[in-house]
């Protein structure tokens, strides 16, 4: 019996160490390279390749290595198995540091110093006012953000598809309600998950609804934003600069316009990045269940798509 | 009798009509527009022309307008009389949220990503391990620096000309330890002040004893770093990066190789621009002082030069 690790173009040496340690019986192998398709019961899977699932007749359920599974749910082909994702305090103490950053960034005027100091200019400015954050995506990131934030002193509100209730922070829900929820923010957080509901959500209309100068932020996933309305946005207003992790294509295309737009910030898809040695115990934990058929952690809803 | 406020370059509306709330009974003029210099008993200064105190015959203290005083006492014609300069719990906060955000921009490796982004290069890199870090100047503004980043879980040195003893902060004093200080450090930040003894200090043989990658900070005054060593250390090693928010000459001059060089970041000295909100009362308060011939709230000792 074995576990596939099915996560193409990463270095997979350190996963398949610390997994080995933790399940010294079993043999932890890297797909593609597999001894025998019929001995795999268990895969941990980022962008598989669609289709390659279906050759592991006796796999009894799947690990997404992280906490959005929409790559995974994309697959046409995906065998009805139990799914789980990443929930991990560091992967969430990673997202709340790198927006922490990014807030500091913007709120110490770095975007315009480092533009000004490409032209030789020097026009000292006071700090930026940002006092209004609206996350959207209440989930486990989302609303942990939030209420960092929030004990940050910021005033919060957020979104989700469903009504949720979170202390000291106005939650909007529904589609209805998205354009309220952003309509006073100074900063927008995306940490929606990618869903059928969520894909190109946000558009024309969202973007129109900002508040002049507002910085929007995606760290959830690139194609819940319609590039074109994003740039329009910020060229023609109301939109004022947009931190941008993710993208629909990663790596984003050498001609992507988004690159050389100078509101635009751009960061390789670093804001949190599965810790290898803090989720192999909940790896071989669910590995642990799948073989005795008791329900996984962090399981996700195939219906709601994450 | 009245007060002068000697600020050129700044707009001083604000200033002169917060001054004139809390003392309504008081002239408050703006230099050079003095309706008699004789009348004149407290002057609020940044930046004078040497020589512009010299007329002001009936002048009993000098109020500085910030919390350094190198560009008061650089006057060789200035009148011996008592001297304060601004401590402000608002002033060391700013300095703070300063610091903190050009932490996180450089644990965040914005950057290389802006450089990359330039280029428009996907080249995705885990956070910089930012442990250690040196507080060059250990005053009310490096001491209160030292202590918020040790409370943060950085571990902490500091520097100073005279010895202190600061809780959690290994201190090291004189210039025969400076090279020591700053040895094992991930970041280096300059809070000293300006005196004759601090000119030039940080020159080539400093910036030779840092780590191979080390990043330095200036938030003190430009003239305490020989610019052609620190671009010699950033070009060939051992210096990371600098992040420069104070210059030799300011505005920074379109000529100066600093503006383009890309592991300079340059912000236009606003790390921690006095509030004239905050500052009205102890401005108001050393007036009163003054004007019982009692001790200045926050004195400058002329010997030490600050």
């Amino acid at each position: 019996m074995s576990i596939a690790l099915i996560i193409p173009d990463r270095k997979l040496d350190d996963l398949q160490y610390r997994l080995q340690q933790a399940l010294p019986q079993t043999r932890i192998e890297i797909w593609p390279e597999l001894y025998d398709p019929a001995e795999v019961e268990f895969a941990v899977v980022w962008r598989q390749p669609h289709g390659c699932l279906n050759g592991l007749v006796n796999l009894k359920a799947i690990q997404c290595f992280g906490a959005g599974v929409d790559s995974i749910l994309s697959d046409p082909t995906l065998p009805d198995l139990p799914i789980s994702r990443i929930v991990d305090p560091a992967l969430t103490a990673a997202m709340i540091g790198y927006l922490d950053g990014v807030m500091s960034y913007y709120r110490l005027q770095l975007d315009m110093f480092s533009r000004q100091q490409q032209q030789s200019l020097w026009r000292p400015k006071s700090p930026r006012k940002l006092s209004r954050i609206t996350i959207l995506g209440l989930g486990e990131l989302g609303s942990a953000v939030a209420s960092h934030f929030c004990q940050q002193g910021y005033q919060l509100a957020g979104w989700a598809r469903s009504g949720k209730s979170l202390q000291d922070i106005q939650c909007f829900a529904g589609d209805e309600q998205l354009h309220h929820a952003v309509a006073a923010a100074d900063v927008i957080i995306c940490l929606l998950p990618l869903t059928p509901s969520t894909e190109n959500l946000l558009g024309r209309d969202f973007f129109q609804a900002l508040k002049p100068g507002a910085i929007f932020i995606n760290v959830a996933r690139g194609a819940i934003v319609d590039d074109t309305a994003l740039l329009a946005a910020l060229d023609h207003g109301p939109l004022g600069a947009a931190c941008l992790d993710v993208f629909r294509q990663e790596p984003l295309p050498p001609a992507s316009p988004l690159w050389q737009h100078p509101a635009v910030l751009i960061t390789p898809h670093v804001s949190a990045v599965t810790n290898v040695a803090t989720v192999v115990s909940q790896i071989a934990e669910n590995y642990r269940r799948a073989q005795q058929g008791t329900g996984l952690l962090n399981p996700v809803d195939l219906v709601r798509g994450y």
